[in-house]
């Protein structure tokens, strides 16, 4: 069926059901980042591609809305498709909302699938469309046109040590308990899958570049209830987990366990990060306590063995790193190397570790125009051969057991133009400033975002992505709470968490420029002033250094540029080659 | 009567009545920052004069609930009194409700003044106490027991002119329409003193410090109704009102007009700047609309005219000032010259001007450990002699016909120990940080405070107030809605603002600095990266060069201060004396 048949399919079943509006989203009852093919309902039905988006078909229209990072590919993929591209005005927001209540009647029926949307947005949804006179109703027309859609994953799960947590699963899940008596809480469902990971020390292969399985946990004061395909794991897996205190469910068995639930009972849930499917599923006596899933919190918090954990993957990737670069300097000229295969090439080297679990998310290998766009997935029509001058821009990451890596380099191919030494200059400053700061313990992310973008502003110069993002341990590249950006996110840092200091400059046709570390918070002093916190930097790649306008380099930052080299020089020379070490040190040489 | 015996007498009234627990807030029906004194209730009942605290009083206990900055001043000033200090965790929370319905037992009834009370809070405790099945009741004890209580303020009011407000009366409202058709509200209640002055260009005596005129209005597409004792206004003034299309009601009418509004009315108000006792007047069927009042937004964004005659006030002010530090420098060791005394020659040089209307706020002027407290007021008791060595802060401001003007300098007395010296030089530096910003137009004030208080972090130090905020135009010297703290206050800075940038070190028992400027935001540049901002410093006072730790201060921050310490001798130079520009022009001096 082409898209054009599918919009018809879809609009004679919303005819049928008397649906006025069906809205479409990007999600599934997980609210996960990266979508398993089972739940790719936007591609499927439109074509596009695209992670941020939701399709509204009514009779007489069908619109994509999706935000500026997306508008151009967009217009390509939904051309004949049916869909139209709307252009969102401000980034993750239903727009489409207000829309709906205008072209629609009073009396009106607006129907989605209430498992793929998160308990916040149905809400606001509803108490919207309410307000003048329309109605909500669950639908499934995607599952009744999809004629082939694949099963859900059904990939083997285990769980990983204690000696690799650091922590037991009971130990964890009485951490989460004692939040829940804070927050007056009988019952605490958990739909993230990456909480559900670190909760129960599992990992696993249902998602792209995330280690986690499709499951659900449910816990009480006396009872920890895990939903999950127990065919994907060994027995000795689920001997632990009983030992552990732990009893399992069917995957499916989650909606049961919540209609079940005493009629008033105290339900805390994370309402962005649950599906309204499941919520619906509580009594309407039930009182719900919202909140972020206090495993969020727990889980930011790496602790010793993680971070021992942590160190060593960043050897791992340094490893690979100094390898992938000197490749491509020695063989850049002597065969054909393009955005595509360096990122195989990389992809390669990482995989040489025997610990090595997968990429942690797509590789963004960009060259020149290609790096000026700062979610840039290589296709086979837009590979790049990374040939004559310019910036080369390598965003990312690897799985390990144990640790997630996440790092940004940018190396000059032939001649670089000034404005390019200059705008790898400025965000190596902008990196320098975030790694060194040192900040009162009740400091923000958006506070330090400011601190990391002042030598760009400097020069009227900004970048639209946020600073920095948690990241999991042997999890999720992404993860909350905490997070470097403008957006006013009221959440302090703290001792333990691991974020990425990536600032950026993006010339659309020419260049772009981004240098990423991922950086432990840490003590540093008590003064009469208060707690202060610093970052010690993790990553272990050199930084290059031939294009750096040192004039714009204050001598603090030079500094610490020329001990950041010297430091990953004397991390990694033992675990190189005698060859590789010396080229490395060639690389990390103080300037 | 003495607080005990106010306290029984309050406690008869409330078995009489039966009222578990009675609480007394420290507000007006407008929610002033400064309250006329016939509001100054916790005064009166307890003895504590503090800006900040709330009484709470059952049958067995009576305590006052107020934040750290108090918690000295408090212990001594409830001596005796019957009260209890309570001290607060996180100020401005209100904490005593929880404790409230931990006390008080299932159909309790708690009593406050419902004039006295946000709708913000009054909803908050209204709620939480219902939970636990607490009711609330309006009661007004405090005046039943206040024999000899002062009656509202009959000060003169008067309209200034359109070339010093810089647009007329029916313009402003006609703004304030325009924000009302965007928010679909039919009726906007305006509580809030100086958003009325704004709106009306209407300035008063009602209140310390602050020129409004007690005073609400009404503003609906067709009507605009401004609710004011009249014999306050002269015959021409109320004329103008009326020809501007704004229809004159007593001051008592507000609560009529709004029992009045039609049953279904969509009404735009302000909770956190709106009485609930107004709120209660409204129909259970009209839709509230909650949100800032336009009117705040609107003068926050000073036009050229408002900006022209602030220009002129800086001047006066800086005349004051210098005159000021020249008197100290000369006299001191001569005559004996004390933080009040000081204070009171600063404000008789301020009134030397004849558009001199009042100081904009009490000065603070501490010596050594008094400028360690950063809302420090000097007492006949605490009062200090400026003598021997070390340091002097003083925080002050006036208001002119037209222009508001605070400012914070410290002066070294004697010889200063090197402590003294790099706080001074940190303190500068994180102003100049801030006055040389240039940040994108989306920045939010919780970005540039970052910016503010990096050289201090740098060195382990922070403040513990906010950095920055907003000031009126021959207004309320603190304005919103912008401001520079580490909260979360989500408001972009755009051009028109004035702001002020204060940052601090305060060593308590030693000494403090704070160094404060008022800056306009203006346009800076556009680029292919956004339209940037930039501050210019509106304050004309040198800044003191003879304690500076100059090995401290960066290239470009010495050029920044000498500077302005040069533009500071430019602009004053002709309205001093010959004598008084050739002291000025040595404390100018490039360093």
């Amino acid at each position: 069926m082409t898209c054009v048949q599918k919009l018809e399919a879809l609009r004679k079943l919303m005819a049928k059901q008397n649906i006025d509006a069906y809205i479409i989203t990007a999600a599934d009852p997980h609210i996960s980042e990266y979508l398993p093919a089972h739940y790719k309902t936007i591609p499927f039905a439109s074509g596009f591609t695209g992670s941020a988006g939701t399709l509204v078909i009514t009779r007489d229209f069908a619109g994509l809305w999706t935000d500026s990072r997306y508008f151009t590919q967009a217009e390509k993929q939904l051309s004949g498709s049916g869909y139209e591209l709307v252009k969102l005005k401000v980034p993750h927001t239903p727009e489409y909302i207000d829309w709906l209540h205008q072209v629609l009647a009073k009396g009106a029926t607006v129907g989605f699938n209430h498992q793929l949307i998160t308990v916040a947005l149905a809400t606001a949804l509803k108490d919207n469309l309410q307000q003048h006179e329309i109605s909500i109703k669950n639908v499934d027309f995607i599952n009744e046109i999809w004629i082939d859609r694949v099963g859900l994953p059904e990939e083997k799960a285990f769980l990983i040590g204690e000696e690799a947590a650091g922590l037991s699963i009971s130990a964890k899940i009485d951490q989460v308990k004692a939040a829940l008596k804070i927050n007056q809480a009988d019952y605490h469902l958990i739909s993230t899958l990456d909480d559900i990971a670190w909760l129960f020390n599992l990992r696993g292969n249902d998602v792209d570049y995330n280690p986690v399985v499709l499951s659900f946990a449910l816990i009480s004061p006396h009872e920890t209830k895990l939903f999950i395909d127990q065919e994907k794991l060994a027995q000795h897996d689920i001997d632990t987990l009983n030992q552990q205190g732990v009893v399992l469910h069917p995957y499916n068995g989650v909606l049961e366990a919540l209609a079940a639930l005493p009629e008033n009972a105290d339900v805390f849930i994370d309402p962005k990060r649950t599906c309204f499917g499941l919520y619906q599923q509580l009594s309407e006596n039930a009182k719900v306590i919202s909140g972020i899933n206090p495993s969020t919190y727990l889980k930011s918090l790496k602790n010793e063995m993680e971070i021992n954990h942590i160190r060593k993957a960043m050897v791992y990737d340094g490893v690979a790193l100094t390898k992938f670069f000197k490749w491509i300097e020695e063989h850049l000229g002597k065969e054909k190397i393009s955005e595509w295969s360096a990122s195989q090439k990389l992809e390669a080297l990482r995989a040489e570790h025997r610990s090595f679990a997968g990429l942690s998310f797509n590789t963004i290998a960009g060259y020149n125009a290609n790096g000026a766009l700062p979610h840039y997935s290589v296709t086979p029509e837009s590979d790049q051969e990374i040939l004559g001058d310019g910036l080369f821009l390598v965003d990312s990451g690897g799985q390990y057991l144990y640790g997630t890596t996440d790092i940004t380099r940018v190396i000059p191919i032939g001649n670089c133009s000034s404005t390019q030494s200059n705008d790898y200059t400025l965000v190596l400053k902008g990196l320098i400033e975030g790694s060194k700061l040192i900040f009162p313990a009740t400091t923000k992310g958006y506070q330090i975002d400011a601190v990391c973008r002042k030598p760009l502003w400097d020069y009227a110069i900004n970048y639209g992505h946020g600073t920095g993002h948690g990241i999991g341990f042997f999890l999720n590249v992404h993860e909350g709470p905490q997070s470097i950006s403008s957006a006013n996110v009221d959440v302090a840092f703290k001792p333990g968490m691991v974020t990425s200091i990536e600032p950026g400059i993006y010339r659309l046709g020419s260049h772009g420029v981004r240098i990423e570390n991922l950086v432990l918070c840490k003590p540093y002093t008590s003064t009469e002033f208060g707690d202060f916190l610093a970052f010690e930097t993790l990553t272990l790649c050199f930084i290059d250094t031939s294009i750096i306008n040192k004039s714009l380099l204050e001598s603090h930052q030079l500094t610490w540029l020329n001990q950041y080299n010297q430091m990953v020089f004397d991390q990694l020379q033992a675990v190189l080659s005698p060859e590789e070490a010396a080229w490395l040190k060639e690389k990390c040489k103080a300037i």
